[in-house]
């Protein structure tokens, strides 16, 4: 295997038929795989079944300070949630609510409460002003530009690196456009790339002048105990290096525990500074009495403590390790000699992240749908869908099995191989 | 006993020193009793402690419709629950939406939307109208209140009557003001009376004309199936008589299982036509990927359909009814024929809601605290906590027991004939 840059059109050609023709054999298999959605396999959500049978009939449902778990109250959490959470997002137990089942829901209300009514250290409601940017680090996690783009907030591309975001433009549009409001961060494992910011990254965060002053980092830690490897990636604490220099007013945290326990019947968690929260809560109020405190109650007698989340996390690596090693091995094999595309091996995290050739995405995408896998659509990991270079594709390997990946693989590097052929050859 | 008004200013004062010594001894024995909020008791939450054991780690959590329970999907509820509230709400399975555990959040996020974005029928979002409006039977649910003051929704006072509210008032204002974007009901054991609205009141809603194209019911049908005597109440289907003009449209109907099973680890339901509801969907799909389906399989294996819940319903009645006799039966023997205060006796839900001579509601509810008994805030029942005649207290007999109650009765009533002297005497 050559790289393909290097062969004439007469081979390039002669490679091209010679796919063509494994394609359609693919083709002829009836394919039926979905790799679009960071979705957990069936043996992962085994992994918690357990914490069905933690609380039973014969169970007293009391929290902690003696409140009835089965009852009206407590609307940031039980305090043995909150403790937990506290601890695996590395805040004080005063700075953390537990909500419902989603932190994307957490979010998106944190959206429509500033849009609505602003933060404590707003000078107005967001719908007030004339117009609110947010920075996107892209290629980014779709469900978080969906929210910008329903609101009608416009958003501003900021490349990635290896190290998190390219920073040099972090800092230069958020001093100088008072505009910009907020940016969307998945520090630890990144969706889509795996990618965790350095702790340069995290420092600069912190220091950061900001034109706007009620300036937030939406801090999305999905996967902050997702560990794949045993050289798992550290991330630095944004809260406490923002308490170092006084900037903890713009640190909102998000997690859940979709991906620990099970996919919408998780519990979620935000933390921010007491002000943030305490503002927060008189709006949280009027919304809702409060979330479900027994489910609380069940993850934390299931989990015992943030300890008891890093040895589950344990066995769902054992699941999901080698199904990435699978797609990085195939990748290996397959891409890597013949130089048409690019990606990280994280250690963590839900998905692996490949840029082809510019140009190339889309078509891969949809030659792999044609012959029965369905890819995340490409350019989904950009606002508004549009990859400047419709080079990016992310690859969600956690739902299928093991052999079931290594058949969407193949078909996968196929598709890549035929699509950068295509273009090479007509240009 | 005579009635108050008819005693001379000596009988008055004569009565009222008597009573202040009682009064006295009351304070004397530290009562510490809760009559302030709708919470089930404990034993009321014994009832539903089953439903802890209807699933384990050896069941198969699969929905009716194959999907597995515990992973991500769904956004508008498993089939089978949809099913179940379909039948108690008396609409189709496509018309209702099963969300998180509070029905109260799903009002919110239906209000939110609505300024933000409109409802489908909408000229434009409501935080772009000059002025929103909304209509407030009252005495009425404080939270509702809550969130229209949060948005800044103007709130008008519509005068309750045992039908339901001042249907003349409801027709013309919403006839005359476009502003008047929607109405906020508890039609079937309405909080605080425990009035249900008949059934002419239920066609006239169905009837009026609107000057907003867009105005909505926000039916909240919290005590649909929370009957305490052997004679229930019946309420018309809303949704059946608009359906029947065509102005279906207006109506969007709320409950939950917080009183079923519960309080914050039920589920909550919307229903509301197709047309609405898609409208919705859109927007919801961006908030979150979906609720809690594990609880609402759990939720259907204890309740099996609608007929397990009027069964269960009928434990809660078993312990609920001899406290709202308690009460009942109190305030006859002590209050009435003094003549010096009104009630309805409500067939079901939470509350029963007296209202005193005027300019005596607030008294009553200070002089109850000072002697170790919280009653909600007088004028908590009314748009902006301004009661017009200071004379509405909600009672809510369903958290303390039998005994307890009985204490807390002997002293509200006291206190009613207290401040009904002071005013007699001080005009």
């Amino acid at each position: 295997m050559i790289p393909y840059k290097q062969m004439t059109a007469e081979e390039l050609l002669t490679e091209k038929n010679r796919l063509d023709e494994a394609y359609q054999e693919f083709k002829g298999q009836g394919l039926k795989l979905d790799m679009s959605r960071g979705k957990p396999s069936p043996e992962q959500l085994d992994l918690s079944m357990g914490m069905l049978d933690v609380l039973t009939s014969s169970d007293v449902l009391k929290c902690e300070d003696g409140l009835d778990a089965r009852n009206y109250g407590l609307l940031d959490g039980i305090p043995e949630a909150k403790e937990l959470y506290a601890e695996i997002l590395g805040v004080r137990t005063d700075e953390v609510i537990i909500g419902g089942n989603s932190s994307l829901n957490m979010m998106y209300d944190t959206i429509t409460r500033a849009m609505m009514f602003g933060f404590y250290d707003s000078p107005r409601p967001w719908k007030d002003e004339r117009k609110v940017k947010c920075l996107c680090p892209a290629p980014g996690y779709d469900r978080h530009f969906a929210i910008s783009e329903l609101f009608g907030i416009e958003m501003i591309n900021i490349p990635m690196s290896p190290q998190g975001p390219d920073m040099d433009l972090v800092e230069k549009l958020a001093a100088e456009d008072e505009s910009i409001k907020f940016i969307w961060c998945v520090p630890m494992y990144s969706n889509p790339q795996g990618i965790t910011y350095s702790d340069e990254t995290v420092r600069r965060f912190a220091r950061m002048k900001t034109a706007a002053p009620d300036f937030k980092i939406i801090w999305d830690n999905a996967y902050c105990v997702h560990h794949l490897t045993q050289t798992p990636d550290q991330l630095l604490s944004l809260m406490d290096e923002c308490k170092k220099i006084g900037t903890e007013s713009r640190v909102f945290i998000f997690a859940s525990m979709s991906k620990i326990s099970f996919p919408g019947a998780g519990i979620a968690a935000m933390a921010a500074t007491k002000e943030n929260l305490s503002f927060l809560k008189k709006q949280m109020s009027i919304q809702t009495i409060g979330f479900d405190k027994i489910k609380q109650l069940r993850h934390v007698k299931f989990f015992h403590n943030a300890q008891g989340v890093y040895e589950h996390m344990q066995k769902h690596r054992k699941v999901l390790e080698p199904k990435f090693q699978m797609v990085l091995s195939v990748l290996e094999r397959e891409i890597k000699p013949l130089e048409i595309a690019e990606w990280h091996a994280p250690n963590g995290g839900y998905f692996i992240s490949l840029d082809t050739m510019d140009g190339c995405a889309k078509r891969v995408v949809a030659l792999c749908r044609e012959a029965g896998v369905v890819m995340t659509e490409a350019g989904a990991t950009y606002p508004y869908g549009k990859d400047p270079h419709d080079s990016n594709i992310r690859i969600a390997p956690t739902y299928p099995s093991v052999s079931e990946l290594e058949q969407a693989m193949e078909l996968f590097c196929l598709c890549i191989r035929l699509a950068s052929l295509e273009k090479l050859l007509l240009g």
